[in-house]
């Protein structure tokens, strides 16, 4: 069991290296081993590349008959772009598969392992379970409600304030949880704003990191259409733009903005977007992770309406003071201290002098 | 050295065991050692009781000749409620008299040490002096400014909210930050609210432990004497309340307050309470240490004028929301980010599932 | 229960400040507190003089009516050089009695805890009982069995080397290991060694720290009195020596070591001193705790026959070498590996480069 | 230099996991990545087959055009079982390339990172270095003198014992430790007895793992071949057997050890055989490492001609004395402790309740 274990940390750390760049699918690891010698290490990089099991096979060659494969998700049954990977893995050779949870996956679902025990490969689940559940907690989400996982990220003062009356915030934070900021940005899918962060502070919402990094598609909440033309997020050349609007937006803005290669998805009629038809959309477009970098306001409904699963919070360690100044969650509120959400699985990070705080809101 | 450090641990420990009782005096430790061996342990217990060293010299007895006197402050040369330490020292035949720091109060201030060392002591100044200047900052602010050092102190959710818009704040931390908050209150000499807090939340502001512990000042600042007469902090049997007031406070509400026992004070004769006056007269009074426990309007106004020394934030891992749920900070606020006070000496805990940062504001 | 060990660690913190100092006492320490505020302090300093609660009674003065005294170990409840601390604390008006540890002496076991009741006090016992057992590990077991409790102490390079072929042991462990032995020296009433040790190292045995330090009575066993007249540990000035031989020994040899101030105590009319004869003696005159600083001959006899309680190594990460070097423990040992005796509550400390390994003999 | 660090301690995990089976190979690690996004990782599993680089770059594709190549090793430039590196590193377009140390082997020296200069790559060096340097010291060792690196493992008491006087050993260690002493087998190339050692133990010297592992070639040695026929060690199917001899060395038993398929290897003309003969010839056969699990003599000759490079001694809390109970180290061993080998970077670890201490002898 400790041998599984190391072996299944080996992949886990495979999987994880390719987070940002395997959506719509899963961070995926493999690893092939025969009388404790590693024959072929593998992660799945890319939708419709070869998945983690098929580069460790491939590595591990003719070797990998009689070996055991470990993998951190069962394998896929079904023909996508990629044929199915329990053939591979049958056709292999393989004896034993140690497999660290199910794939959710509907076409999936159990036929993965079924289809291997079938040809007389025996499987062992739930190796590093957990590990290998939080590895793809927003694969996992999306494939549970066809919505992508949100992580709400906010960045305060220790008064718990965004900006100065004035709206300045240059900056919250220092430079450290800025960096991890963009690493952020690169895992995720998606990232989330409403256009009032767009007129106010005219971000580029993409992906700065000295190494470079993935941008992700940049949504925009704007139920009037009130976005600039020329601001960055209108430019599609550096990341993808996607603005929501409701039937109320001008149509010759829409044909405009369409003009400059945004996607614009007109949700409803009503005065505000509809969040469920932005997240269906989302969800349907294969989007499996959003980081909400909205204000307090659409924080607030983001949350009443229950469409946030994790908050990280950075926490600069100074005191900017101010009635007016926006906070993080604003809207209504509740009514009650008692009511307020209680965020679980509670960790404490610093970034330089900055303290990050994340947590998961409950089902 | 290293033994050095071994005994005046020692001796900070048993100083800071009387954490909360010595006011207006410091804390101090002392022990006598002698060939290694221990001959005598003190603490100052209480202002108008024997010091430190003479309760460590009293259990040596005869012993202390020759021996190694360590002391967390430079003893005093003066007669106070007690006889002076160096007379009781240099008589008890010590040979040398190990010092954490130099004791600031103007009938000290090196005259101690130099008493010593006119009698022949050796004397080494400066073991464990960081701990023993942090053991004693509130003492030390005191001596420095006539103030006392003020530590603002707040609970908040992780959106930054202290109560919902409708004013309900029960509770907003878990149970061992709220006992973390008596026994601050334990520690302090006074506690600071505005009468808003009073009319709002009618609180006792007393140390409730399980254990005991002893009831800080109240001080209210209350302007026009809007405190009621039948609110928990007008009966004084439980501890002393100060409330200042301006000259347009109701003499007949200020004889009814003194009927009760509460002392008012009157500060001066604009709309406001002058801060400056509440803690000059506080620091006159022999306040080393307060602990201000107010709303975010008092707050700002007590960090806008730089009487705060240092910030303990209490953070509830939940998420409140409302635009109009008061927060810590409130008042104008800076207008730009770039000017909030910057905090040093940061320090994370945790106290259940609530995350504590306290730091220092710059002097 | 937090207060209580809180206040109770207070206390262990002082009686292990006088670790070396106490014998044939127990360490004790004693802290009394009242509605969260600590009244007095006091430690055990030395046989003979006031006990810990006296201490710490004398320095609350009147304010210990109504108060808590925590107290490592049961107060006594007979005459012995001071009278019995349960009838200060009666006389004091301490309304409650926080107990580490019961204490097995004969002349207490219980009855202080019993005459405390029947006063009308409230005892708890059991608080960080098992730091309290700890911490007079020697006491407790001088009380049950009558013999001091006994430390194998041994200094040895990673292959098991005591010295070289020649004998050479200078010096096998590094100079923060050999601080720690002269710590130890001061901690123990006596040290123990052969005659042989005598003999080739000619050692003072003496506690040597830049700080002093308590010496430790040197017990020599020594069958036919071949110590040397002129070997430091026969210039009983600077501490005692007592040399145990059989009836072998020389009268004349004897005689010349009495007119020296060294004690000589016959033990037996075989070959070699007879063990029993020594520990119970040693038990006799009080002696709680013995380092035993021995040559692999003696450790084995001593091991063997079950004297020894605790085994503390020395590890130099050194190689020597040499079939004919010296071990530490010698004799014929064990024909079984399964035989050996095994340590338990093991724990492992750096002293410098060296490691310490020490662990605890099955009773 | 943060990202830098993170791929390279990626490819430092990939080369690691492959440990053991590599020889005479070093282990490497190699990782691609462009604008933060992995696109290829690969270890070096086997000497014969595809080098680090090759199956990472292989991975990579097309996509490694432009990208990062971080490598634990500077690539190979000559024609090996397999193309050089270089150039499959320049005819995949990638633009920079991180690498660890440089590889001493005299084809490569400097050659490898000249040829990617040449080509126009960028080439960083010395990033991890340390790390890389310790993941292969066996290697460079090899390189560096010829001669593989040894390893000398023992397990004793702590009181220095290898086994009882009746040479009793069953078991020294508990199950932890035993199982470490494996997977430290699968690690090396050779395990090095003396003939004593099979004589008495019988052993089989193989990897005996729940998870498999190769077995190291068994190296005995063993003058006059007294070796017996039907011993563990000469059953050739399980693992290579490797006797050395000198010439006095019956030839007829040579002639049956060879029956059976082992290699018999004569030495020299003297009473011992020659130790620079056995290593000189390990060295050349591609041995990088062995496991030394000798007898007290010799280690001691091992220890005395400098054939040692690292020390792992496992010690188990107990104590079985014996003055003939042998231990790790013999022979004549150093007539001054002054004079014993001093081990650094030590390194203590525990193995259940085994403390196991390692270090390196001075070059
Ligand atoms: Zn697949
Ligand atoms: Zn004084
Ligand atoms: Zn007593
Ligand atoms: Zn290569």
């Amino acid at each position: 069991m400790e041998a599984h274990q190391h072996w299944m940390r080996l992949a886990v750390t495979l999987a994880e290296s390719a987070r940002g760049q395997t959506s719509p699918n899963p961070m995926v690891g493999a690893v092939v081993v025969k009388d404790g010698r590693l024959l072929g290490t593998g992660a799945h990089l890319q939708a419709g590349t070869p998945h983690a099991e098929v580069h460790a096979l491939n590595m591990a060659g003719d070797e990998a008959k009689g070996s055991t494969l470990y993998v951190t998700l069962e394998p896929c049954n079904h023909y996508g772009r990629t044929p199915p990977c329990t053939e591979k893995t049958i056709a292999s050779g393989v004896s034993r598969v140690i497999v660290g949870t199910r794939d959710p996956d509907h076409r999936v679902a159990g036929e993965g392992i079924r289809r291997l025990q079938e040809a007389g490969i025996e499987v062992v689940e739930g190796v590093l379970e957990q590990e290998c559940l939080r590895l793809n907690e927003a694969y996992f989400h999306h494939r549970r409600t066809g919505r992508p996982f949100v992580t709400l990220k906010t960045a305060v003062t220790l008064d718990g304030k965004v900006a100065a009356p004035t709206g300045d915030s240059r900056w919250v934070t220092g430079e450290a949880s800025r960096l991890q900021v963009h690493r952020m940005r690169h895992w995720h899918d998606a990232v989330l704003v409403g256009v009032n962060t767009v007129l106010k502070d005219r971000p580029r919402l993409t992906t700065r990191l000295p190494e470079g990094g993935s941008n992700p598609i940049r949504v925009i909440l704007d139920s009037r259409l009130r976005i600039p033309l020329d601001t960055p997020v209108t430019e599609v050349s550096e990341a993808p733009t996607w603005v929501y609007c409701t039937d109320e937006a001008d149509p010759e803005k829409e044909k405009l903005l369409r003009k400059k290669g945004v996607r614009v998805v007109r949700t409803s009629s009503g005065p505000h977007v509809n969040l469920d038809a932005v997240f269906t959309d989302l969800g349907r477009k294969g989007i499996l992770s959003v980081l909400a970098e909205c204000g307090g306001r659409l924080n607030a409904s983001l949350l009443r309406e229950g469409w946030v699963q994790k908050v990280v919070v950075f926490i600069a360690p100074k005191l900017l003071g101010g009635k007016e100044s926006p906070t993080a969650v604003e809207g209504p509120g509740f009514a009650k201290m008692a009511d307020a959400f209680s965020l679980h699985d509670i960790h404490v990070e610093r970034f330089g002098e900055d303290i990050c705080v994340s947590g998961y809101l409950p089902r």
